[in-house]
């Protein structure tokens, strides 16, 4: 049995183990304070090309979303972000206990657009009674999105351009940013998204580390105190240097996309057969994440073989079945899917 | 200019205003420890058969829905409500400040079925990483709702049935529950409703009282320490006794009903005036509210002689206006808006 | 029996309840937006001399003491407050509910000093690692305090020099104002109060009304949104007219300070009555409230005539009885009081 | 320069990353679910002699800390803990922002007792107004201790009969639990712990692991839904085999206590060398942390060499200085350091 089912089912990429091993016994600063967060801290901001940047390296998803919400948000502030949103499902209302209205917006694609936004912000500033609502303040968005679509670089711009206009933030939930980022359909950098949203991160747990996202802080209004409300919500590491020293790894040489645009490619591989065998897919995805359209005994055969993810059960009968990559997965697994494929 | 907008335009019924002249100058303990809460308690407890009841005189009805959510629900427990329900659009976020998640349900009338709630509470608990979700708990109904619908009794008991089979709590938001029991086309008593839930409220605002929501806690889990929780969201009134007071008047002779049914009688003669001249309305409503469809030009000519609720621009450029009527509506001013309809 | 427990044993000064009967029948809109509302904040705003101020007419003290905290601080700061001060008291928890932690200062006689907050301050921003901590950034006082003393003016400018020193904001629980600035020996007046602080609350509750907090807000940081904070945590009244009209009645003609000024008159005749007889104090009070030290026979013989609240049973077998006056009390029971004091 | 001023200066236990390194490219679920973590649940229960409990791994002291609070205890509930109790102090106000007040008591010695339990609980619940106070519910106490000190067996049955008795939950803060059941002075066995507590943690970030608590739930009452708790507080690791993986290692052979006691002996060493020397200590320390009196210069000179921890400037000018071992302390350091006492 060979796991296709998520992004973070090995420990982490070799280079990194490495340098684990080779530091285990140097005595450092706890808390984030030591040499080695400093060093990835910078080389966050080098590869953003933004010095001016806040960076702080956290251990996972949840917590990252709930501690910069936490940050900018008042309490009568609320986000916007699209039903299948990680916040507004997987979190266990995580969002919700730190005090804030998660307001779900509707999507076809795991996308909001920028007249959505605008249109929701409108309706709410219009109201004369708008003391009434929760205030729509921050746009939550994923890159890459929960169901694999990614967001080209003219509707980033469109939606930050949005979010500027009427004093919103666009925060960029970046827990899979490598596979948008190296993705060959990309037209993105990674200084491209750190121009388009005032708080982003980049996330690690998914891309090959053991766990750690890196917080990319670029509007000023953000940054103050941020630590603070890390502690209060627990996410601050007291070895901290565990963080920067994964981050330091991956940061350099354009390492974090370089693997992660090899899982897109072993992607790819995987969607491209089944297309040419005549499966459809839930959504067109350009990442990691292939949503294909299964019957119950296609599933049923192969995963005789693979540990796969079902996502859900169709109207029709049919299973929407996650097949996932990463940084860690092999090439020869990925030719016995695929000669699985013509045969199911 | 006369007032239509709301049910809550004028003070209180005057019988109340005599009670609290009267006793204006006795002195009494504070917080709801007084005889006239203790009076006012009993009688509820009496008018619902319920000896066993807890009851507690709170001052509104977002206070009220936040202290009931708050005393019931553990952290990761999210309410179920459907999507115009108040607690979802008009609080602010209360329910969320108070840290759990509203689930926001689909709704043509204004009402939530049982087969809808059992359908999300065995999506969330068939789903073998349930605990990454918010954990759907209690659900939230208004009677009347919303929108004037209102719940028969058959469609309660369902509920109520489904909640108890599940381990959730009904919570019957009650602020214009006078207007459901005093409707002519309602089979429901207050007996009935206390028999079909585990906490509600008899709403006092917007039925004729200065303000009051008296809580009525039938599921003894939830009332442990209910004082507690109320105090310290600020819910308990120090000079407690205007609660007992008007609490008192009111619920002695059915007076509470009575004086709904004759706001429900009004807002009939208004419904039918509008049907006979070929109106249509947003929903059917057996109660107090009307949700009439005006064109803006008829909008426009009845707002020049009262004041009425524009509550949405609908996409075929009409507007949808609430009309709403009290015990304190005039006949009078009732004929007068009715002899303008066919001129509109 | 006679109760001179607490300043709020009857229902309001006669004055306000003429005018809520002569208002009762007229129509307004809700929420506070009534011309009554309208000119009871012209008023509050012309006795403070700040036209710049906003004002907010909440319904009690614990309700508005986590509103303007809620409004004020981000999720790691704190509110310094003394021991016996009524958030770390008699609020079960309130402030933490929302969030925030209270961090309690050793008093001796109910008021904090400019020196110690300087110290709290200085202690947290010069510790290298003072993101571990939460982060003091209000100052809670309380004019006149839960003991009986009050402020001087130059305690106050002094407090607040501290505060803008180093960005912290001072907030006066002003519940029982009146009985301060109405002593005859205070060098205060309400606009001193009003310049010497970021924000504060006009009491009504514990003067007069049948309840009602004016909150004014001078700093401009406090003010955005406050509307909507107030809402999500249950405090805007429906019928927010009845908290317009009572203001408005009591911020005329001085009247608010006034009927305190008679209040605090009849305490000092206890009060002298009983050092005339050797009696002593648990503090010196210049205000309503008058905590006299008994023995346990001397409270239960003035106890057969009078309710009285027992505070405290002090380490020597002694009881601390809390002897409280307000607009309401009767001259003829204050001479009865009087007269037993030499027989006790 | 080497590092006494803490006990997370270096990695992780070399066996502890040899498992790592093996296991690194096996495939697992995620969150917890895999078989390294279901052995490492197991092993802790064996290692308690209680199979009976819940086991959950987590991430980090403050993160455990906010989610067993939050998992134990409604909203208008209390932790009572001694002021220099981590919640109280380094914690940035986590338990308050999940909205707990926590009560600050007295200690001398960093331990809270039976009595000092009871006496808070009677004050409350013989309040007649008690639910104007937030609710003691929850006994939170460190072993070993913030000062070093650490609780004997017959203090903690004490502390553990008092809360049963009032139906208070203590819960045992165990961050450094391996330094008080590795020292020579100990008369507790882990079993005594787990016998003795509703809830508690064995410490992996302070006693060898990367990071890591084990919390260990032996109250029925609070076990429903942790996992939920834990994830909406970002405290579920993705990669939860990485706790499991770590915990498998120490929790065999008595290697969790045997590699504290190996620290513990060496502070002894240290200890006994100040103490030779003449020199004095704040609290008398049978565990890992001594907090040594030395004078400015004397602290300067051993700066010198080793990075030490100032805990305190005392009021007579001298300094509260921390010196703390761990598994990873060497013997050569610890030699080198007692040369140095004699000539400070």
């Amino acid at each position: 049995m060979y796991c296709f089912n998520s992004d973070y089912t090995e420990g982490c990429h070799p280079a990194i183990l490495e340098k684990l091993i080779a530091t285990n016994m140097v005595q450092t600063t706890g808390y984030g304070m030591d040499a080695y967060c400093d060093e990835a801290r910078q080389l966050v901001k080098e590869a953003c090309n933004r010095p001016d940047a806040d960076v702080h390296l956290l251990v996972g998803g949840t917590q990252t979303n709930l501690v910069v919400i936490s940050a900018a948000l008042r309490p009568h502030q609320a986000v916007l972000a699209s039903f299948p949103s990680h916040i507004n499902t997987h979190e266990a209302g995580a969002i919700e206990h730190g005090g804030h209205r998660v307001i779900p917006l509707h999507t076809d694609d795991g996308k909001l657009t920028a007249s959505q936004i605008e249109a929701e912000w409108i309706k709410y500033d219009t109201d004369p009674a708008r003391e009434h609502w929760a205030q729509p303040k921050l746009v939550y968005i994923s890159q890459s999105t929960e169901v694999g679509s990614m967001y080209s670089k003219a509707e980033l711009e469109a939606l930050y351009a949005v979010c500027k206009k009427y004093g919103l933030y666009l925060f960029i939930d970046g827990a899979r940013l490598g596979y948008a980022l190296g993705s060959p359909d990309s037209d993105l950098t990674l200084e491209d998204v750190a121009n388009n949203c005032d708080v982003f991160y980049i996330g690690g747990t998914k891309c090959g580390l053991l766990f750690g996202e890196a917080v990319v802080i670029l509007n000023n209004a953000l940054k103050p105190d941020f630590r603070s409300i890390a502690k209060q919500n627990g996410a601050i590491l007291a070895k901290g240097r565990l963080l920067g020293i994964q981050f330091g790894v991956v940061m350099k040489n354009n390492m974090y996309i370089e693997i992660c645009r090899h899982a897109v490619e072993q992607a790819y591989k995987v969607r491209d057969a089944f297309l040419a065998n005549g499966f459809k897919f839930i959504t067109e995805s350009p990442t990691n994440q292939q949503f294909v359209i299964l019957t119950p005994a296609q599933y049923e055969k192969l995963s005789q073989e693979f540990v796969l993810s079902l996502i859900e059960y169709l109207p029709d009968g049919n299973y929407s079945v996650r097949i996932c990559t990463s940084w860690a997965t092999k090439d020869e697994e990925v030719d016995r899917l695929i000669a699985m494929i013509p045969e199911l």
